[in-house]
């Protein structure tokens, strides 16, 4: 465990992804943070250097794991003009975990390749607990040859290697991810819909859904969040916002290949209605808004 | 087991599950077909009489159970003037198990108290298969009175009673069955797209259902219907025509409520787009004819 681990992005999950990494023996050398205050009070925690500038992670480690909002913020931090991942990174390599569109990912592949570095996706499928617990989905793409370098660092995120899989050249995990979450966020609104049409109808809902996981109805989601759009509880694991934000990601995939998905078209609105009411920082179940009577989107027909 | 039983309807669901029933050692004493050359066949094999007249079967049995196609074929098998279960009814129990609109089940139990008969529901969640073994789920809904009295036949049907459900009044079983199918359908509609767009990307199809089947994309119907998809074998367990018709049901019901359900109606119009294309007979996995590109529906944009 000689590699000198650096983080960008120290929220729940690159915080949770460095205190696993550091609990199985890698030192943690470097953390930088878009608000300097989280990457301090990480840093301090893990023994790492808080760092100011991006340039100085790349400095501190050999591995990079970069765990940011969106593609704005990806192009950023390695394509920034004054300060980069990218000054003399020779040799580093990125390992690149937001979910984030493919075309970003292949476009911040050719600019670690020009800068002398290797880049990896390491797009996740899980959330805070699994992070911590270093049991993580992973999904890698890039060069087989990059995977196959950084595989021993990513086996001790992803359950000794047993949730971790590579799927190919670069964006190809991004493409993956987009459609897990597209599917998943159609599984999300329907289920509310079936939910808030038993409300409606006067069905006991602890019922229905116990129908529901016994029948053709069944999902992830009726475990995850069956509950929570029952009892209104909106708590934020996987925010509406993002779920928007994903599936316009698939939808954007699907028209540059001019498919017509009219189930994710829905969903996409849904989700987007949902944010454009404010109620964006809600937990992907609160979709159940727009489904329940007498709730925020009222459910009403217009 | 003194009840003698009737069966009105012997497709596959009904022939399998008057086997079931004498298998146990239930008496089948009457069967009644719209295709006479069905009900000649089953009756032979069970030792029941093939009956030319719906009134026969009444004379015959004490519980009888149908299992029809539509509304209009209940209706029809209720109120037929020219002949009817419903002649010389009185003490006899009809167990309905097709999948007909709540409004249905509520004017045929009307039916049978003017008659001075009883009628239930026996929704039913699942396949052929389950029918033959007795391991059906089953919803009942109606009087509870009348539940009581018929439980021990269906016990025998619903894996020993361990899938059996009383939900409340006529017409509430079909309410959660029109549920079940609507949510069932949205994922199946979902999961055609998303599989579909994988294809479009180029991914490994068999490796894309392996990871929805580890994240929040996982459902029932990845496991009934994804390889299906793929493989393009759309045999049909239940039919695109059978699912179109069930989103209508739920969405008939959420009109009433004045609902708002977009992913129920874009799944409503998938399934009856294929339909329209003459495909209704294709299983409801054959809805991945619209998403994937090639295939009938072309997946493309107008």
């Amino acid at each position: 465990m000689a590699e000198k681990i650096g983080f960008v992005g120290v929220g729940r999950m690159g915080a949770n992804m460095a205190r696993r990494l550091k609990d199985v023996g890698y030192t943690i050398t470097a953390v930088y943070d878009a608000r300097p205050e989280s990457a301090a009070e990480v840093a301090n925690e893990l023994g790492a250097e808080a760092c100011a500038k991006l340039a100085r992670v790349t400095e501190l480690a050999d591995v990079i794991i970069t765990v940011v909002t969106d593609d704005k913020a990806m192009l950023k931090i390695f394509g920034d003009k004054k300060d980069s991942l990218l000054k003399a990174a020779k040799g580093r390599v990125f390992v690149n975990c937001a979910t984030v569109s493919p075309k970003t990912h292949t476009d911040v592949e050719k600019l670690c390749k020009k800068a002398g570095a290797a880049s990896l996706e390491g797009c996740m499928a899980s959330s805070i607990n699994q992070a911590r617990q270093g049991t993580l989905y992973l999904m890698c793409a890039g060069d087989e040859a990059v995977f196959n370098q950084v595989k021993p660092v990513l086996t001790k995120l992803s359950d000794e290697g047993k949730l971790m899989r590579y799927i190919g050249g670069a964006g190809k995990a991004a493409q993956v991810k987009a459609l897990v979450n597209m599917v998943m966020n159609i599984n999300t609104a329907g289920l509310a819909e079936g939910l808030g049409l038993g409300a409606a109808l006067g069905l006991d809902l602890k019922m229905l859904m116990e129908i529901f996981s016994q029948t053709g109805a069944n999902s992830r989601v009726l475990v995850t969040d069956g509950e929570d759009m029952v009892n209104r509880d909106h708590s934020c694991f996987f925010s509406a916002a993002h779920a928007a934000k994903d599936s316009g990601i698939a939808l954007g995939v699907a028209k540059t290949k001019k498919l017509n998905l009219p189930l994710a078209t829905a969903t996409y609105k849904q989700y987007t209605k949902l944010t454009k009411m404010g109620l964006g920082g809600l937990d992907k179940s609160g979709i159940a808004e727009l489904t329940f009577k007498g709730r925020a989107g009222k459910g009403l027909k217009k």
